[in-house]
């Protein structure tokens, strides 16, 4: 399973105070942290804090003083990435697409030129997908125009885009379903991504619901998730949903092997 | 989800000893407490405490004076299911039978005279199955001859056979396929049903593993099992897939409703 840390995100007060005060420390701090946990990638977004490109490249700087791990930098916008992307050490993963041509047109050269990765997700113009059939359909766009821009599918991370359980109850069947039919593109397949809480946005027992769809959209293909790399109760759901799909050998200790990872 | 629960068994020492002692208390207080915990079924297992079908009618009675919940005859044997069949109130879930021709020709016009349901196991002459294709077909024989004598899909249960994940960890993803093709068979669907608990022997992080393979179960249909009804976090960890799955209806108190059920 692919991790990607959410947490130096400006949704965050202490990350928005961080970027404000340009207080490095508080970056690095999450950097570690989140790195120890055995993140795969660091989210870093700006959220409201700023719409500056030498801020998004001052956090991604923090980052790199600290810690070797991949940035996945959290914008959209090409006057952004632009300046955002050359500070990166490592190939970043962008985050995120849809599959509005335009949007697409603008993003993959930029991506392919740094040999970057991306997340789609599987929207368009319409809005948020409802049914399986149009996230597939969002799907297939993604990857052709990708293709298209010389893109291998593992540099495409799909996300079927999660609602709400409480709001949208039929749409975890759709997602799930749409997840599983992902695989089916290419070979090897691209990734599939989920930002797994807006699963239980606004519901009560948000942990139990986190924990179940993520075991259902592991056994369904998924193989990247942004989520809280700490919380290890989460963590250990998912290496026990990989062990159980064969995607790691058994060992009883598998939990404890990771820790010491 | 219907709950099978599992605790009259003579496998459990306490359970073993009221039988050679007839001691009704104990099968009536595991009896009210497996029902109390909203049991729809409670499986009754002489083990090796007794042969006797007196004692399996002795036993079956005892539940029946303290609860109405269905009975779950534990036993494959005509000459114990033919005493002890009538003696159940309600027509009960025989466990179980296997695809084996001369198996279902004892057991199936039993099952057929008293309009009860049965547990079909998908393993045949040379065991248990080792594939999804094996799993497959072994039910279409189960399904079949169930027709021949007349029982609906409703009243056949389908065990896929669930394999200990520490030592044939492939099995799992076929044991998920199996099950999620088994609903292709009719419509409605016969039940699918698990003996959750195989999935975990030996290993050391049992109940991580029980949970997160029963929530990828029953994403895959499986809508019956055999477990500890007691254990409320296994209880939970169903009630929330079975949301996500769109079975039941959201509603932020979901678990604090069933438990006042």
């Amino acid at each position: 399973m692919i991790l990607i840390g959410e947490r130096i995100n400006a949704g965050f007060k202490d990350i928005k105070n961080a970027i404000i005060n340009k207080d490095g420390d508080v970056i690095k701090e999450w950097a570690r942290k989140q790195t120890d946990a055995n993140a795969d990638y660091l989210d870093v977004n700006l959220g409201t804090a700023s719409n500056k490109p030498e801020d998004l490249c001052w956090m991604i700087e923090m980052v790199q003083e600290e810690v070797d791990t991949t940035i996945s930098i959290d914008n959209n916008k090409p006057v952004m990435l632009k300046e955002a992307m050359p500070v990166c050490k490592k190939p970043p993963l962008v985050n995120s697409t849809t599959a509005v041509e335009e949007k697409m047109n603008e993003l993959f050269p930029i991506v392919a030129e740094h040999n970057a990765s991306i997340i789609g997700l599987v929207m368009d113009e319409a809005g948020s997908p409802a049914t399986t059939d149009k996230r597939i359909e969002n799907a297939g766009k993604i990857i052709e125009k990708a293709m298209e821009f010389g893109l291998s599918p593992e540099q495409i991370f799909l996300d079927p885009i999660i609602m709400p359980l409480k709001f949208m109850q039929p749409q975890a069947k759709e997602i799930l379903s749409a997840a599983n039919q992902f695989q089916l593109f290419s070979d090897p397949p691209c990734h599939i991504v989920c930002g797994l809480t807006n699963i239980s946005n606004g519901a009560k027992h948000k942990i139990l619901i986190n924990r179940v769809f993520l075991s259902m959209l592991i056994a369904n293909g998924c193989d990247a998730a942004i989520l809280n790399v700490l919380d290890e109760e989460l963590i250990n759901t998912i290496l026990t949903a990989e062990l159980i799909m064969d995607k790691e050998i058994y060992a009883d200790s598998y939990i404890e092997a990771f820790q010491k990872k």
